[in-house]
């Protein structure tokens, strides 16, 4: 028997931090057919609250360092605003959306990175995806929301990055379900050339990827996201995509991450 | 056929500020056989933040006046910051929690006020209580932790009462459970003299109620909780109780809120 198929959609900070933008992405969401997952990061607005608030935002590598106090503010942006922001409106698009972070029932469970050369503070590497729960909700026809907020079951909140997140429920889901997975972001996909978006890679390999890193093509901020597109696209997810919202049903328009 | 169990309590601002408190807290309710819903309050971390960040924080009659900043920060704290906070903690005690703010799920359902001689902003009434929501999720052994965060369905999220959402829900749940309602603060109950812990008022009526305000027994923090609870118990509740964590097990050293 053919699985079911199970369309999983990140989208990231750029989309949220504008209301109209947001609002625009997740029309498009609505629109999708059967059962469905958003994942959604949100970095600008932690920054800012943290500015607010006194706190000097620390990244290393694109990568929060996440201290106890940066920990509050990520999870009263990420899993208290943009996902109550999000799951409000999604509800008066007529989707029954239902917000999680990684501690709501238990879904995404983590362990704080061990401290090598960096110390990362309170951020979280994915253990375990509860694929049954996130089974259970898409039977009774909720749409789950996430947020890049894990929890390590001992009662601590830890952050993870979002495009992690996406790719460790699509390969978590992909036993039980045919899973399409698409990045979401300001372009229309990988580009050749970062000033030109027409110069969309329609299709890219992990071959094609090294030569594209090795001659400076894809830049730095495009790594992790590919990185964890390889992954899922290598451990069983069926499709994945990256590219802008208004592209989510014109894949040629896109990049089509491929084995 | 007799109706199944289903115990609700409502925890107050003043368990929650204390993290050692809170746990302990949690731990009674962790104790609680059968299902259970937790509805959690939080004013008093949200006026700190909104302190922290300059904004100035408007209380009419023990309520809060809700402009749009507020309302941000009320649901960064309640749904983000408390709301998992409580998850996580009850995770780690072997409970399957998973938080709700009104707009998960469509669980609670409620408009924005409308101004008479007060403009209390962006405040809900609630007109809806999601019981088959509420009920699916018992029947897959989830124990829901609702935030003080409703929603409208039009894309707006608004700020209820804890106390009156814990009442709306066990109202709304009674057509189908047994419920027990349970007002959890710091004190052992409704007292006739606010200096003596041992001065707990053991069964109260309405008729009751009357004369303890009019002789200024009950005084103005208590009215809004007993209002509630008076709603609660002559509206098909089964049982309501004011009174501290230690005493859930405990109705003799309680408040009994009584037809």
């Amino acid at each position: 028997m053919e699985k079911e198929k199970l369309t999983i959609v990140k989208i990231g900070g750029g989309l949220i931090s504008d209301e109209h933008m947001l609002r625009n992405t997740l029309t498009h969401f609505a629109h999708i057919e059967g059962s469905k997952i958003l994942v959604h990061g949100g970095g600008k607005k932690a920054s800012s609250l943290q500015a607010a608030l006194g706190i000097q935002p620390q990244m290393i590598d694109g990568r929060r360092i996440t201290d106890k106090q940066s920990l509050e503010v990520v999870v009263m942006v990420y899993a208290g605003l943009i996902n109550k922001q999000i799951v409000s409106i999604l509800q008066s698009m007529q989707v029954d959306a239902i917000g999680l972070s990684g501690a709501d029932g238990n879904s995404l469970v983590a362990h704080k990175r061990e401290v090598k050369e960096i110390d990362y503070g309170f951020a979280g590497d994915i253990d375990d995806v509860n694929a049954s729960f996130f089974q259970q909700l898409l039977n009774n026809k909720l749409i789950p929301v996430c947020c890049p907020v894990t929890h390590d079951q001992k009662g601590q909140l830890l952050n993870t990055n979002a495009d992690t997140i996406a790719a460790a429920i699509g390969v978590a889901m992909a036993s039980i379900y045919q899973v399409k997975l698409v990045y979401c972001f300001e372009l229309p996909g990988v580009l050749k050339n970062v000033d030109d978006p027409g110069s969309v890679i329609s299709r890219i390999n992990r071959a094609d990827y090294l030569i594209y890193q090795g001659n400076g093509i894809i830049q730095k901020g495009m790594l992790p996201k590919l990185d964890n597109a390889f992954y899922a696209i290598e451990h069983q997810v069926d499709q994945v995509y990256v590219t802008n919202p208004q592209n989510i049903f014109h894949p040629k328009n896109s990049t089509e991450i491929c084995r």
